[in-house]
């Protein structure tokens, strides 16, 4: 349909977007924005993004291999897995991509609106007591994880991979994880087991984990490239890792099809979200109904977790005419969302605000 | 983003795609093109339309009501309904603008590619039951099916509503369906209630069904004027309802990330897809591995059902080159998929034939 080939590190300053996006759109799930009402999202809203072919494996002879710098090799199937400590846990995930698509130029990728975050319970055993049993050997230096996944990115024909530091391989919060919320994997959430770092963007939560490395050099795969804030492509940058203070309105009223604007009858609203922060707690959530120029506190609601969202509300009295809302969240380590986009080289890493655009009927 | 509003009946001619198209994608999510390797699609891989927001059913109150031209009114609420006869079934549902995105030119609206297809198996009880229950009066036309999620469309603010002839309704195997893989409804597929009428286009599965109206006139709602074959918005044009024969192919080899090309080594290959005709059983897939100007059958896989689609696969000896594969399905009623895309008004009913590009390597 249209000529042009996407490829990594190109940029548009269109409006518009190309063919090739809109196929990543359908493949790559979002979770659309009344979600944010549900503390625990769906399976099947849960967002998505595979960079290739959600893979078919063959539990009847799967099992996951623990490799490499280790004074014992070991082999797990999805039985043993199971009979080791389970651990179950409401982890945020969010792509690091989220909001590619308001990036002036944008990148051209996954084009995500704001749809690219969700929340499930994970359950699995903690990835630690698996690397003590294989026992790291001393010059072990980084952990590097293998997915089933196969295809190409940026020239190369590779399988999925992303390393961890020996560090943050070893918190005590990062699972093996077999089901989601509750029942087994789905094909395209990674059965029959996916690596989950919460704190950490979507990227290194491995899907179809089939290989655990242990390795005495940095790891420099394409995957650990990609997820970077970068001048460009011949600069390393810094790498993109846990989720940045970020918050999200579920729109107030109703939609209109297909363009999707909001409609909302005048009177009293309890408008309501969710914010989340990594590795960081939620310390505050503000809202504005009049662009930005004044601001409010919402009511947090309480912790779902460590690594889950929080919820948040606000009671607005909506009058007739146009409005555009806002809510602005801070983090327990004092960083605040930012009021503009963050625009990246491969638009990775931004956390700038969402803006609601309402018609506020009498 | 953009300052395009989009209106049904607008069409464009560019190859490029507005940002509410876009929003679209996200917010709808497609069947990945290697689900089709799978006989029932998992839940959270189900292609998924939903014109406004997914609505919030409380079950502790939700009922389901049957009124209008009846004997008795009936009120359901969920448990009620589990106690009624229970029908599990495997039923393919493609929405009616699958492909829209091909087609030129295109109709502004969810821009689906070819992802809007999927199987899932049913659980639920027939309506026929419920009906005879209810007994229908002499002058009963037809059946206005209603769901909780409302929005605005056309100008109108109002429920997604659908209606049945009273012959279609009554037919044994449309049910009022409470599970979904075995599992409780989704939210976002119809959560406690979806009607499903086997072999028509999916705007006629009604989700969140609330209200049953037997009414004895003919109804014209937004949604009835919609799914038409017409020349423009004054013609009433030709109902678009039950779902044309088509076939797809899962692309082989493996893909390229972001372009989404498809490369495959050179040699024996197995390539395949499913097939499926709506009421129709499917009687014959071809398939061309060189644009179309020859063709052979492929072998067709044991039905899974009536109402379902049928697996396909054709062995190919892929030659180092670019290559283009289709695939063609006839129903047992002789219907023929198009070589060219169908182009309608409202980019509904278009079963064209997809193509397949991959770039053999030695």
């Amino acid at each position: 349909m249209a000529d042009e080939i996407l490829s990594e590190g190109s940029h548009t300053t269109e409006d518009t977007f190309s063919f090739q996006e809109v196929q990543l759109a359908f493949r790559n799930r979002g979770m659309p924005a009344e979600g944010l009402c549900l503390p625990i999202t769906p399976t099947g809203m849960h967002y998505l993004l595979n960079h290739w072919d959600i893979p078919a494996v063959d539990t009847s002879t799967w099992q996951l291999k623990i490799t490499g710098h280790v004074e014992n090799t070991i082999n797990l199937d999805l039985s043993a897995l199971r009979k080791l400590p389970v651990v179950k846990m409401p982890v945020t995930m969010e792509c690091a991509g989220n909001g590619r698509a308001y990036m002036k130029p944008r990148p051209i990728n996954q084009p995500w609106t704001h749809d690219a975050v969700s929340t499930a319970e994970w359950t699995g055993t903690p990835l630690k007591g698996v690397l003590e049993k294989a026992a790291l050997t001393e010059d072990a230096l980084e952990i590097i994880f293998t997915g089933a996944d196969r295809g190409i990115q940026s020239g190369q024909d590779q399988y999925y991979q992303r390393s961890l530091s020996i560090a943050e391989a070893m918190r005590d919060d990062v699972i093996l994880a077999y089901e989601m919320n509750g029942a087994p994997l789905e094909p395209q959430h990674g059965y029959p087991l996916r690596l989950i770092v919460p704190g950490w963007y979507g990227m290194t939560n491995v899907k179809w984990l089939s290989d655990i490395e242990v390795v005495s050099e940095a790891f420099n795969g394409v995957q650990m490239m990609f997820y970077r804030e970068t001048s460009g492509a011949g600069d390393a940058g810094t790498a993109i890792e846990t989720i940045k203070v970020r918050s999200l309105m579920a729109p107030p009223g109703i939609a209109v099809f297909p363009s999707l604007e909001r409609q909302l009858e005048a009177g009293p609203v309890t408008l309501t979200g969710r914010a989340w922060a990594g590795k960081n707690q939620i310390s505050r959530v503000e809202v504005s109904t009049d662009n930005g120029t004044s601001w409010n506190d919402a009511s947090l609601h309480e912790s779902l977790g460590k690594f889950a969202w929080r919820g948040w509300n606000y009671q607005w009295q909506a009058t007739p005419g146009k409005h555009t809302l806002i809510s602005r969240a801070t983090d327990s380590e004092g960083n605040v969302q930012p009021l503009e986009q963050v625009v990246t080289f491969y638009g990775v890493g931004n956390n700038g605000i969402a803006r609601v655009e309402v018609n506020v009927i009498p």
